[in-house]
């Protein structure tokens, strides 16, 4: 019996561990491999041999692992160069994984690593080497093509949900509140930044506008909707992606904001503070704060989507299974077959497809203003943010375990 | 039977609400007062008779509000004047809560809110007036003299724990990861910061460094901290409160940090970004990042702590009972009778020994560096950090409940 290797890749997302626990599980039960290694760091650490033996490791941790936040063998981001102009480091690749007996490789990841699967089946095949390479879908950005979400998506707009919500609260309390801007990931696409629209407080929505990437930004309509809504309620709390561009594609993140504020300090930062200092301009008030999520957005374990956690699991354990059948070159997908109830199944699409592919928010789910989404969108959010994870804590906080230290 | 007024003041905190239904259900069971009030938006809303009558809320509805982040009945900063100089706002306040035939005035809030309790209750014993006024404590920052430690705290370190281990297994997933800076609120005092010492991976700490307002910051030393471990461990995490000072007593804050990015825009932000600004400087690595944890540390009930819950509402239990016996004045205190097994016992203070005071975190709690806790914090800490709450869900999202608006 032969060995596989399972490696992650890219931005880091709560539940990239779990897909790696469902495949090892899989394993254990269907018994296709006998090893499962783990490449720490990608393939940048594979090329350097950090690779350790997964089953070695015992039940207890693995199960910690499982609910651990983050990629816990090591990510990387490195791109491999096309093999017609550099074949050196996919035959050293190839040759480390004959060393190990390896004869299917599997990559968890977004749109790059599925650039690497797609690479490194075409060359196995050009070059009649018997390995098969699959991979496993992940990115709290929702942007891979065909698969109907991504894990790592659906924990992502819970914990932005959850924050949009409860910052909305806080933002409230005064009696002159003024104007609160929360900042989202999403450098391409609003899937992130649409998924606050579930923030809701006695069954309305919290968030006045949205602001998305699909939407070319237009300050003078924002200016307008702004204070407007300010004439309205004497407060106005905005959600904006990093991603947002004007009408020529230049991200909005990219224009000069320097100004001062009433100290003579000079203030700058990323989109929400451009947007704070656009409002200030205008005068009409002086309580606007700008608060960028961050990097918490993508681990925040604490307030993870079990149905995404178990998403997870299930694509890593497909993998296992369509590598056993000889599937190569391909990911694992998500097709959604029912809303309600919510089920699921899954296929495979070619990896080549999703690779330097992107699937934007749909435009049809943008309200006419552009500033919000349509009733569509909860539909398609509610069902991927669905209960919590139960975690093992220690000293009453999470009790996590990685493998990359 | 006469009726008593509760009403929230200064910044919100996860349990604040939790305070009033502690004195809600009190009354319910000790029927001491007809009617309990509340007042919206603090001395101020009450001032405008915004007022209104907790006791016609349906116990659903309370028991949600029990479980809401912010202050419900919403907050204000309003400073009441000194009475020599101006007793038409006395003379106002006292009318109104006459016209409700209110005779205990309960405040939910800090150190200007116990400044209001004792200069309300001085009016009234100089114009034998017979209303009584209680303090019932709150401030996230821990900083409240006499108290073992603040309702609200607890669970803000709870978050800040949490979120210290998750980002740092986040920005810890590459080979080179370089140095990531969280910055947590405490204008004056360190207690936030400290308490990220909490966050551990394998019984270690995560965090390298936690910089303290109570520590004179030096800048040569911070670099020279920062450059030796970045040598030893090729990453570091880094906790530091926005309200550290130089030797000077001057905020680092207050810096002019302009500087350019790799795009030659300017860059500028708080505390952190100064900080990732004086090591970009030293060139040693490119890859520093800075986040504000900004009011997502005071609000995020959703990793609220219970027992800081069940103490906040315990002290509002208490302060219906020390009012019931004449007390006034006064604020309700958590003295800490015990550490393993946990217990706390309640008194009163004089609200003016609490007013325009404050509680710094204890040097002997610092490490000789300044640059760390001691093992004293960590007994100290754990227990305030204690169990999650259960909350109502609606759509997945948390079910919360406010009055306010």
């Amino acid at each position: 019996m032969s060995n596989c290797i399972i490696a992650q890749s890219g931005g880091p997302t709560s539940v990239i561990n779990s897909s790696v626990v469902g495949l090892l599980n899989a394993n254990k039960e269907l018994k296709t491999f006998e090893k499962v290694y783990g490449g720490l760091n990608g393939i940048e650490g594979i090329l350097n041999k950090n690779i350790i033996d997964l089953s070695l490791i015992s039940d207890e941790e693995i199960n910690q692992f499982r609910f651990t936040p983050s990629s816990g063998l090591g990510s990387c981001r490195y791109k491999l160069k096309d093999i017609d102009s550099c074949s050196q480091e996919y035959e050293n690749l190839i040759n480390i994984l004959r060393e190990y007996d390896i004869t299917t490789f599997f990559y968890v990841g977004g749109n790059d690593s599925m650039d690497t699967i797609a690479k490194l089946s075409k060359y196995a095949k050009l070059n009649n080497i018997d390995i098969t390479f699959m991979g496993i879908p992940k990115t709290i950005d929702n942007d891979l093509k065909f698969t109907d979400h991504t894990p790592g998506f659906g924990s992502a707009a819970k914990f932005i949900g959850t924050t949009a919500l409860e910052t909305y609260l806080d933002a409230s309390v005064y009696i002159n509140n003024g104007i609160f801007i929360l900042e989202t990931m999403g450098r391409d696409t609003g899937w992130l930044a649409a998924s606050a629209c579930l923030a809701k407080l006695d069954n309305k929505p919290v968030v006045d506008f949205i602001y998305l990437p699909e939407v070319a930004f237009n300050k003078e309509k924002f200016i307008k909707d702004v204070k407007q809504k300010f004439k309205e309620q004497n407060k106005v709390y905005i959600i904006v992606s990093e991603g947002i561009r004007d009408q020529n594609g230049k991200f909005v993140s990219e224009f000069q904001c320097v100004s001062e504020d009433k100290f003579g300090h000079a203030q700058l930062g990323g989109v929400s503070n451009y947007l704070r200092m656009l409002i200030l301009k205008e005068g009409f008030t002086n309580r606007v704060k700008a608060l960028e999520l961050g990097i918490l957005q993508r681990c925040a374990m604490h307030c993870a989507s079990d149905t995404d956690l178990k998403e997870a699991y299930n694509v890593g354990k497909m993998a296992l299974k369509y590598a056993s059948v000889g599937q190569t070159g391909k990911m694992v997908n998500i097709n959604r077959e029912c809303n309600e109830p919510y089920e699921v199944v899954y296929s495979v699409v070619d990896a080549d497809k999703i690779a330097n592919n992107v699937r934007y928010f749909p435009t049809e789910w943008i309200n006419s203003e552009g500033n919000f989404v349509t009733d569509d969108a909860y539909s398609y959010f509610e069902p991927l943010i669905k209960d919590l994870p139960t975690l093992t804590f220690e000293g009453n906080l999470p009790k996590y375990k990685v493998f990359n230290q």
